[in-house]
């Protein structure tokens, strides 16, 4: 009559994860994630979402195809039947883009009680990213391994130089609190780290897009890749399918898609200036960010934008 | 140099709660608390809490200590590394009350999905409980049971009647989701709920207080009496050593318990008129709240209120 | 140089608002909603978001197209910005859905401490609404008025019958807070409910859904297009194009809508049949849940699916 | 009938802050923190009280009595119907810790998009803090000025040569979000920063506490005692009274006061060792820390611990 049929009583185990516990997988050149301990998996969120379907929708065994509906359809509680913790080692600098996502439980090493972590984030002779000119807040393209060579030179002496001042003050016993406050921010922190599931792929979502920075989004693709997708595999392949690899289509998007369908390429482009999609000017036509984002959504579709 | 080998690589298992795992408490007349899985123990406490502390601590093998510190000193972040779900059969009125916790993942049972429970709380004929004078929000005392007879026997006329229409709409084929739009809210309802032991115990502190409601409190005190205690046990008797048992006494307290130690009784109870804990009309005290709060906690050391 | 230059020293006020604070918008027979207070506008958006652009991009004054490329691109914290309080009037069926959208500010009128609002909500004759065949959570269609009135008078008894022995309890002095326990779901409740922008939003999107109940959709249409409209008409205007009435297309659709595109028929059936969107029996073709969603969005783009 | 009655139609403004909306007050060498916006005062914690009470409650005109009963009993509900907006300028190192307190809403100013603040927190020749030996987290006293002066003059070099770096960095034209990696912790972020009074006045018991680190304490005091003392002046005196100026005694602090209080000197001795609060070791007490936090607390009823 109730929910409880639908359940097991004894604690749910993930044998591929199990089999990873405590394992660093490295990132960058001195972190690590790994996991600590979890609790759930893809029949936790099937066991939750059942709760809603009662006792006489048992019959329902396809727990893949429901937990593919609950994502497609953002029915999000059962995701966060599952929670995982992580242990990870983490520039401070990454450290502060990962906390902003509020909701997870986190205890951080603490460099007021202890001495800060001995290392700081190195970037090798061939990692050094040029400033993107149409992405102010991205990267793009690498330099040349001779001037790479020679900002690593100077990156070395800086984090020397900042590991020299910051012993000194200890010697000379200045508190460890204010000792640090001129660490660099690539000083290497660490923290264990607790999530559910359903916040942990909204996580994801954002930190792995080609958008987040690529010392974050190095950290979310092992957290995907090599443990979400040992963990829960049905919801992991569900949030590539429905998530990741989606495409969103806004009204107005879908307003000119419609013309181009029809083939009605001059009305196409018509609409899409009136939506400010594109400008023309001179006969020219410019695409904004709007139009850029369309252009690049719909040749996904194997459609080409009515100005090219 | 790190936090690392503070740690577990396996999961963390607590016998006696693996003992339990899945066992009904009952609660009420028809409702009941199971534990469907957890995550982390006392253990998981301190390993959280010694990320801030280094390597060098290790030696500190005092957990008992330690987490009666965090807990004494609201050092609260190494409680929320416990994860526990639970699955509850509650009235929906007591859920009301529940559902206000918001740092919590819950799954309810659907009466759109699914028809509602057949069950709604009874009330025994010596429970029924009569308007508390002082206090609006609470009650006092019970009905002598030849009322009590009088009062069950109308609440299941009406409980009757309300399951009658229920099912009358759903033999017509009215929509469940508005079908049930009626029932009482003494009717049950299910859900898996799942919370972190920092805000659980945050739960607890309110509803285990005897300004809870009955209903209410009698879920709590069964979590935290037969699980929590199970689960935590460290953590669980800090709790009540230093939230469940203990007086805090605000500033005005101390002004007015001072002079009453030093044993001045006319100016402690000058003091207490003064900061509006009593108020004295023709000679005589009346106590209002805040004064009666007073003579309650410092009748718990052992104290006459300097006005008895 | 830094932040400062972007903001106002003075409360944002926004006028269209200002003219409706305290009016009630009537919802269901005797529910509504009404703005209390509130802080923020589109202004405030735009404020937070150039805080990551810094004293250079003042020359983008474009704000309405800066916040339509925050929303289109889930960058959330800039709407949080913004805060509005509301008093509401809702069934507590209705109520019970409200309340799990947990990040929220909620004072809700105390039953224990008064006497339940003497109002329930009531179904006119013409509003009984037949369970959906399809959808196992829906309703669909209506009730001739012959039954509908008939269900409305047995509702009548029913919510009568239940407030008369909610005054027999009153009268014999059974606490407030266990006389209520039998009330219907139906009664009204009121409160206050405070929110930010961005996950008033998500409330939104979740509850003006047209598979949200019909109650609660009420509710969120008027605090849609009532409030929000006239509190920050841009971001609405941004919301209704990039959430409301956009589309999402998984990885399956789009490979499925490629073939389309490409008036590959039996290729596109081939593959939707592998994807698992149809089902091919004795060559007939049935959709399941994942064709029909499929068939429905690309009747958007004016496309027809495939086996059509 | 119901709250209605209780509230006000027109947005609550409080003179004392409007006054000093947009105002800096500085923190640090070149912090500070301004109010930008605000909703709510005194009055809006009342109004949501009074939903619990009711119309019939309204002759209850104290609004000062109930403030301080509601934050006294931790009804915090109330408290989170006031929200308000800082604007404030703070070391990244403070910020590690601020953005610790979850419940609020953020957006800091973005080094992947602009250029670095100019500024990083520089510490006086005075200002430079022992390492404390009792408390592995803090700091005690002061160094001398000569060789405060010295550490002053190094810190210098360092930051002056890590934005030398910097510099270099972005004139080769290295992407701003990897320029910045090695800057340092004591480089000044902005941000604003949105939160519910309840959950600001927890702030401000964690980090006024003399237990927090003195840079993040000069900003809860700025807060509290220019920004909340005026915003909202009851409930800033009552969280004074209540919760700042308190003590919490535990229920082993009970036992041992007991004693005292009768004057069994042994007999709390005895005690205070059974429940080890302290060590008796060849006739010697030795306190452990919870002996030590009791005998702080019951100094500050005027009595000594049983052991002076």
């Amino acid at each position: 009559m109730t929910m409880e049929q639908s359940e097991k009583l004894n604690k749910i185990q993930v044998a591929a994860l199990d089999e990873i516990l405590g394992k660093k997988f490295p990132v960058l050149d001195d972190g690590f994630v790994r996991v600590v301990d979890y609790m759930g998996s893809d029949e936790s969120i099937v066991q939750a979402a059942r709760v809603s379907y009662g006792a006489g929708t048992k019959k329902v065994n396809e727990d893949r195809a429901l937990i593919r509906y609950l994502l497609r359809n953002r029915h999000t509680t059962p995701f966060e039947m599952c929670e995982i913790k992580l242990h990870v080692r983490v520039p401070m600098d990454t450290w502060r883009q990962w906390i902003r996502h509020r909701t997870a439980n986190v205890n951080e090493y603490s460099t007021r009680y202890s001495l800060a972590i001995d290392s700081s984030q190195k970037t090798k002779i061939d990692e050094w990213r040029m400033q993107s000119k149409d992405n102010k807040q991205g990267s793009e393209g690498f330099f040349p391994e001779e001037i790479g060579a020679k900002l690593s030179e100077r990156e070395d002496e800086l984090q020397n130089f900042a590991r020299e001042i910051y012993q000194e003050r200890l010697n000379l016993g200045v508190a460890r609190e204010q000792a640090r406050k001129d660490l660099p921010l690539s000083t290497y922190t660490e923290a264990y780290w607790k999530i559910d599931l359903h916040n942990l792929l909204n996580f994801l979502s954002l930190r792995m897009d080609h958008h987040a920075q690529f010392e974050i989004r190095s950290y979310a693709n092992v957290i995907g890749n090599e443990i979400v997708a040992r963990w829960t595999p049905i919801a992991w392949q569900a949030f590539k399918d429905y998530r990741i690899n989606s495409i969103e289509l806004s009204s107005l998007d879908i307003e000119v898609l419609k013309l181009v369908i029809k083939n009605e390429k001059e009305n196409a482009i018509t609409k899409a200036a009136e939506l400010g999609m594109i400008k023309i000017i001179d006969g020219k036509i410019l695409l904004n960010r709007e139009g850029a984002e369309f252009e690049n959504k719909i040749s996904k579709l194997g459609i080409n934008a009515p100005w090219n």
